[in-house]
């Protein structure tokens, strides 16, 4: 038995070993060598005066550049560090720790080459500037905590002017990976997603995202209910409508969804929901135990703020909610982008699809769930964990084999070969670390 | 006994390898993990919830990101493909192969971590806010390939507003190189720097920053000439004139070298040189026998076009050049910039300089000058060898107590530390390499 102020205290554990670890490592991660070196005369081929003819062939025909140079595996994470985790503004400096450890995760993960990029500007023009002129370095760029509602604009600016995958995560890898987690979670409680109420609570980026992949899965617009922090989204919200024209997709919400056309804020929303997905303010306190306690029977409870989810788990379910996730990885259920955005990266630069659509983004949801079911589902196990090995290469596969029914790939390959490249650079990228480990050349963590 | 044949033949071998092993090896870098990963659940401390505490810790003390990520050992090369190698204007992607081999001798000579980027625009204000958009990310800045002359003021202007070191190695890294084998040159011919007379073939950004150093270093203005695509520079330049504003430099140079008002082209600029310096059009045919048949007794020559030089070295020797060095590492005496940026940068960024003054550059060059001379100096040995693996430590350490001296460094440290920290990261980086190799993590090349 643990109690409360125990959990509180293990839920403290990973900040105190990050403000140890990250001075002793200074940084996670770093760039090598992937061609062989023999001896010195080498660099003949791989610089002057050998390097001179792949330029020449690039120079001729530009999509060599995928064959000659690591363009096919190498993405860029970007962020101007304007809403990190659920720190808001802190600028590109401080965002780095984050864009470096996606990048890590991307290659632990994903066997994908990512590129940490905090940009020194909040201007969305700029940012867009920014990430075009980038774009014959990467074979795909991945956004990450921008503020909303400019990121709306950037990713479809840029996905319209680029030729290769822009993708933000904070949009459709968390809409991906809850998506899975939903269609688990009712199955363990047997309803039906076109016949459940549900509650969002924040109306960011990514719950404004969730929202319309939850759509095109069966869920009904009118049994749904957004909430911000101004209070539920009605049609009658005039500071909403006044700005209609910057928030083009809120405004559409007020319209669509609360057929009851309730008021009021969070314990108002939340009152009689069969499912409640929370990406707002990190916790404890956003989300009061006697407004789970009002959902329905058999509740469903994602509080995926972070650091600190809306409410402790231990406490929602004392307060009647059956099935209940978090974006951590220290606590069950953890509903992390971490499980989408590798997969689907893999998938995507290993058919070089042109960009992620939803479909995609749906096909890997339903890899993940089935991942899941496979190993046996229960209510403290809707999704499943990154230690699974196989989630990764299957979900590239799913990914990989969509993009090419719907005609944006330029590579072709099967389900078996897709699944079996993304196994073997998996595999790598986690053999070469432990491999790092094993022979000092990185040091144990104390 | 090779013919010339079988040396013509000899030396378009690296360009064969190359185009095999580019399409083999799908790149030069990637990126990995540096940080310990026990198990899935560290990566509650590399990301969320844990990473949220360095975060915060930034955000309190911007400078704290030396200490929390990569940046301190993580540098751009950023090129926008407008004069790469002697190809000229092949673009960004064309480009990438040569960044990307940069970025490989970034790490294995100077265990710098380093980023190729390749810029989707030619336009100098442009190029301008992208790099200092990058800046959050970066402990330094290495600009290549650009054209002139723009590549002047993107170089000036970025130094004058960046916090962080920007360098353009075709000027300062090139210049380095040159002077430390200029200085040993002269030792073997016996002739005193303030009396040679020197050529100077080719005007671009290269030449023009070498004969800023080369004037600090004690040659007379007044015995200089340089020779562009018009002829040589004389106040009566009317082309040049007309164009003062925009190639200030180039301007400066018409008015102060070339005492003899001397006019004409290249073979007219040789005559009687004691040293010719050529960075110009690829040859062989560039520069002729007879031409260099007319320079002085003992002419030291260095025709460093890539990817092939001016004229062949056999060539210019029978011609009767006494000192013959090219930039490439096939042949005798290689000047390749190659032998200066990974020292300077590791110096750089061991102590933070803000900056990479001339003065750095010239402790640089001394260096190299010296590990040359301690093994012994010889008309086919006059600078040292990439492998020596006492020259890049050495010259980060020079660079480094001279960033000190001069007051811009952020980190204080004695020589011998510097000497110490430079030789453990770069023997870290080749072990790495080799040690991949070993496992196969990097296949063989055949």
């Amino acid at each position: 038995m643990t109690t409360n102020d125990e959990r509180v205290a293990k839920a403290s554990k990973p900040g105190e070993d990050a403000m140890r670890l990250h001075p002793f490592y200074r940084g996670k991660t770093e760039v090598v060598p992937k061609c062989a070196i023999r001896d010195f005369d080498d660099f003949a081929i791989w610089y002057t005066p050998g390097v001179a003819e792949p330029c020449k062939a690039i120079k001729a025909n530009k999509e060599a550049v995928y064959d000659y140079t690591n363009k096919w595996n190498t993405i860029a994470v970007v962020s101007d560090g304007t809403r990190v985790l659920g720190l808001g503004d802190i600028g590109p400096e401080a965002g780095l720790p984050v864009m470096e450890g996606k990048a890590l995760l991307f290659k632990y993960l994903g066997g994908v080459d990512a590129v940490p990029i905090c940009l020194d500007t909040k201007d969305p023009a700029e940012i867009i500037s920014a990430v075009r002129w980038l774009q014959p370095s990467f074979g795909g760029i991945n956004l990450e905590d921008l503020s909303q509602p400019k990121c709306f604009h950037i990713l479809d600016t840029l996905r319209s002017q680029m030729d290769i995958p822009v993708w933000h995560d904070d949009q459709q890898g968390t809409a991906t990976v809850l998506l899975a987690g939903l269609t688990n979670a009712l199955k363990i409680v047997q309803k039906s997603i076109d016949e459940i109420k549900v509650t969002m609570v924040g109306a960011g980026a990514a719950n404004i995202a969730i929202i319309r992949l939850l759509f095109k899965a069966g869920v009904k617009p009118e049994n749904t209910i957004v909430v911000d922090s101004h209070g539920i989204l009605h049609p009658g919200r005039l500071d909403i409508a006044a700005k209609q024209e910057e928030f083009v997709d809120k405004w559409r919400l007020c319209q669509i969804t609360n057929g009851e056309r309730r008021t009021g804020g969070i314990p108002e929303a939340m009152r009689g929901a069969d499912v409640c997905i929370a990406l707002s303010k990190p916790g404890p306190d956003t989300i009061k135990k006697e407004w789970v306690a009002g959902m329905a029977k058999d509740a469903i409870l994602f509080v995926c703020a972070n650091p600190v989810p809306e409410i402790w788990p231990w406490d929602a379910k004392e307060a009647g909610a059956r099935i209940v996730a978090t974006g951590r990885s220290d606590f069950p259920n953890q509903l992390n982008n971490s499980l989408g955005f590798p997969g689907i990266f893999r998938g995507t630069l290993d058919v070089r699809a042109k960009t992620i659509t939803d479909e995609m983004c749906i096909a890997a949801a339903t890899e993940l769930a089935k991942c899941a079911e496979e190993r046996g589902l229960s209510e403290e196990f809707i999704a499943p964990t990154m230690d699974d090995y196989e989630v990764f290469p299957r979900e590239a596969a799913a990914v990989g084999m969509m993009a090419q029914q719907q005609g944006i790939a330029r590579v072709t390959a099967t389900r078996d070969e897709l699944l079996r490249q993304a196994s073997a650079m998996i595999k790598r990228a986690r053999d070469l670390t432990q491999m790092m480990m094993k022979e000092g050349f990185i040091p144990p963590a104390e």
